[in-house]
C-alpha cells in the first residue's frame, strides 16, 4: 500500500463508481473502502483511511462529516445542500479537530473553475462580457447554474472595479434575442443534440476580443479536481469552500 | 487594356472607392470609368464599358438598369429596395434586350451566401438546429438580418423535409435565456465591442455536432462577391436573383 | 410489426450493438434478427427482413454480400476492405437482381460527409484552405484518415477549378509549424486528452473567413448515418457507393 | 485641462496617431503635444506633461528616457530593443529620480497578456497542452513571436510543477502534422487570408477541455493597453517590465 489512503462514500452510485475508478487508477493514492446506504461508518476508521471522497445525499451528509471529523479522518465533499448554518455547525467540529481539512465545493470541474476565474480576473480590462452556454436538450434549466453563477462573478468584479455597463445600441429586438441578464451580463442558453456541457465567456474591448471556453464532453470530468482536493486536504486543516482555493491561480 | 471592363456607379462613396480598388488589383478585369451624382450615364458608352456595378440607392438605380440594359452594358447590383414589381420592371427592360445580364443581390459576402446554403442543406438531417449571430455593439437590430435569414431558410427546409422540432426539455427558464425564436429556429444575438460581423449555425444529432462559421473582420468582405458577379454576369443573359445562382453548388 | 424490417450482421460487437439500439428506438423501423459468428445467414430470409447493417470483417462481408443479394435483401455496409475487384463482384451480382440495392460507405458520421462536401464546394471560392484535425492523444496517425480525405477532395476541387495555391509568405519556420501538406492543403493535428474526434476547415478571403467544423463526441455518432442508409436503399437499386449519394445535397 | 497629461513620441507614425487618438477619447486623460523626429523634447516639460508615451525606435528610446526620467515625467514605452544592459541603464537613472515611473512592455493587448498569464496558470492542471495560432498570410515567422513565448511560459508552468509530457501515441506521422515543438508545447500556424491575428491554447484533460482564444481584428489593439499603462505609471515609481505587472491578477 502506497500513498495517500482514500474511501467513498456511496461507492456504488454512478459517480461513486467513477471515483473509484479514478482513485485505483492513480499511482499515489489507494483506495481502501467503499461505503454505501446500511453500512457502517467504521469501515473507514479500520481501514486506516485519511481521505473520504463523499458524494451522497443532503440527507446523510452531516452524520457522515460528524463522524469522519471526530476520528481525525479529512473529507472531500460534493454533496449539496449546505446553508450557512450547517457551515457553522461544520466549522465547529472541525475547531475540536484542528488537524482535520474538509473541502466543500460545488463544483469540482476544473475547467469550469478556472474558466469562472479567468472570467471574473479578466472582465473589468473589457468594455464588453457576454456569455454563451450551450447543452444537451433534456437540460430543464436555461440558463445553467454554472452561466449564472459565472454572470454574477463577472457582475461583481465590474462592479468592484467601477466599470459601466457593456455597449448595446440595439433599439429593435424580436422578443429573447439578446438572451437573459444575469447582474448586467447577458447570458444566452443553446440546446442541441449531441452536446454535454459546454461554456464560453465572450470578452471585447476595442480590436481585439478574449475568448474562454470550456467544454465537458464526459461527465468523468469531476475527476481530476476530486483527485487535486484528496491530495491537497491534509495540509490545509480547516473548512475549505470550493476548488479554486486549493489552487495555484 | 485586356480582360472585361468595369465601370463603377456610386464609384466616390465608401464601397464604391472600394470596388474601384478591387477591380485595378484584379488582372483579368479593367477599370474604365466612375460616374457620380452629376456625371452622365454616357460615360459608361463611351469607355466601351461591358460591366456596371452599382451601388448607389433606391431612388436612382431603376434609372441607372433603365440605360445600361438599353446600352447593352451587364448589371451587378448591390443597391437595396427591389419590390416585385420593380424587379418585373427590370425583367420588361430584359426582354427587349435579351443578351444582357443582370445580376441583382442582397449580400456580397461569399461566406454568408455560403453558410445559408450549407446550412439549409443540413437542416434536415440534424436533430437540433441554433444560430447564434456575433456583431459589434452599435448596431441596432437582434438578431441581424442575415441570422433571420439563416434561421427562415432552416425553417423552411425542415418543414419541407417533414422534421419536428428541435427537442428541448427545458421547463425553467431567465426571461430570455433561449434566444429569439424564428420559424423554429433559436437564434442568439451577441453583441461586443471588438466584434465586427460573425455567424455561427449549430447543428447536432445523436453522438455529433457540426458548425458552420462565418466571419467578416472587415466591410471589404463584399469585394470577392462582386468580381465574381462581374466575371460571370456577361454569360447570364436576363435577370438573376442572389449570388448563389453563379456559384456552382 | 411496422415499417422496414432491419437486421444487424455482427449484432453482438460494440458498433453491432449500438445499430441494434438505434434500430429499436426508431417509430418507422423494426428490429428483426441478429447474425453473429456461428449463426446461419437464414435468419434473415427467415424473418422477412429487408435490410441489413453489415459491420463485420473484410473475411466474411463478401459471402454475406452473396447471400443477402440472392435472396433480395438489401445491405447497408461498413465493413471496409473493398477493393475495387470486390466492387466488380458485387456489381456482378447486383445485375443478376437489379431490385437490390447495397450500400458501401467508408464513413457514417453524417457530419463528416457534409464537412467534406461542403469544404470541397466552397474551396474554390476563397484565397486560402487549411485544415486542423484534433483527436484524443491515444490515435496513431497523424493527419487522421478524414483530415487527408478532405484535404484531398479541397485539393482536386481547386486544381479543376484552376485556383492557385494559398498564399503563405512565411520565410522563417521552426520545422513543422505550418503542418503536413496534402495536394497543396496544410493540416495540422492536435492531440489533447478530453478530445473525441473534431475537425475544422478553415477557408480564407480579403475581409472573410468560413469555418466548417465538425465535432465527434461519441462513438455512437455513425448511428444517424446508418439510419439514413437503411431508410433510403431499399428506393435505390445496384450498388451506392459513399453517404454522400443517399443526401439531398 | 482635466485628469493626466498625455504627450506622445512618434506621434505622426501609424501606432502613434491611434494613440493620440484614444487619449483624446478619454475623459480622463488631456492630451498635451507630439514629439516627432526634429522636435525638442522640452516640448514636454513645456506643457507640464506627466505620462510621455514612446513607441519610436531603438536608436533614439535612450535619450528620450534619460531626458523624461531627469525631467520628473513617466513614461509608457512599446518600443523593442531593450537588452539587460540598457534596462539597466535605465535603473540607474530612476534611481536617481525615484518617483518616475517607467513601463516598458514587448506587447500591449491586454487580450494576449492575459492569454499567456491564464494559459501558464491553468497549464500543471491538464495533461495535455497545444497552441494553434491563426494569422494573415503575409506574415514571414511561424510560430509568431507571442505563440513562442506562451508556449515556453506553459512549458517552464509544467516543469515547475513536475508534470511530464502531454500524451501522445502518434506513432504514423506525415511530416509536419503534429506542429513545431517549443518547451514540449506543441505549436501550429494557420496562415489565412482575411484573418489578422488569433491564438488558442487548448488544454485537456479526462472528459473535459479548456480553450483560451485571443483575436485581434484591428491593429488599435495596443490601445486600450496603452491606456491602462498611463493611467497607472504614476503610481508605480521605478521599472516595470511587462503589462500583466499592472493587472490585478
Amino acid at each position: 500500500m502506497s500513498g495517500i489512503t482514500v474511501g467513498v462514500l456511496g461507492s456504488q452510485g454512478k459517480v461513486g463508481q467513477a471515483i473509484v475508478t479514478a482513485v485505483e487508477k492513480a499511482d499515489d493514492l489507494t483506495y481502501t473502502v467503499g461505503v454505501d446506504k446500511g453500512d457502517s461508518l467504521e469501515f473507514f476508521s479500520d481501514t486506516d483511511t485519511q481521505v473520504v471522497v463523499d458524494f451522497t445525499h443532503p440527507d446523510v451528509v452531516m452524520d457522515n462529516l460528524k463522524y469522519l471529523i471526530a476520528n481525525g479522518i479529512h473529507a472531500v465533499v460534493g454533496t449539496t445542500g449546505f446553508t450557512e448554518e450547517r457551515l457553522e455547525t461544520v466549522r465547529g467540529w472541525l475547531a475540536e479537530n484542528p488537524k482535520v481539512g474538509v473541502l466543500i465545493a460545488p463544483n469540482f470541474a476544473i475547467g469550469a473553475v478556472l474558466s469562472m476565474r479567468f472570467a471574473a480576473q479578466a472582465a473589468k480590462y473589457y468594455d464588453s462580457v457576454e456569455v454563451v452556454e450551450l447543452h444537451h436538450p433534456q437540460k430543464a434549466d436555461a440558463p445553467s447554474g454554472t452561466a449564472y453563477r459565472t454572470a454574477e462573478l463577472i457582475g461583481r468584479a465590474r462592479a468592484e472595479a467601477g466599470v459601466g455597463p457593456s455597449p448595446d445600441a440595439t433599439t429593435s429586438e424580436l422578443d429573447g434575442a439578446r438572451g437573459a441578464v444575469v447582474d448586467g451580463v447577458h447570458v444566452h442558453s443553446v440546446r442541441l443534440a449531441g452536446l454535454v456541457a459546454h461554456q464560453e465567456v465572450l470578452l471585447g474591448t476595442e480590436g481585439e476580443t478574449l475568448t474562454i471556453r470550456h467544454d465537458s464532453l464526459d461527465r468523468s470530468s469531476f475527476a481530476p479536481g476530486v483527485l487535486l482536493g484528496v491530495r491537497s486536504i491534509a495540509d490545509r486543516p480547516g473548512l475549505t469552500i470550493g476548488l479554486e482555493e486549493l489552487m495555484d491561480l
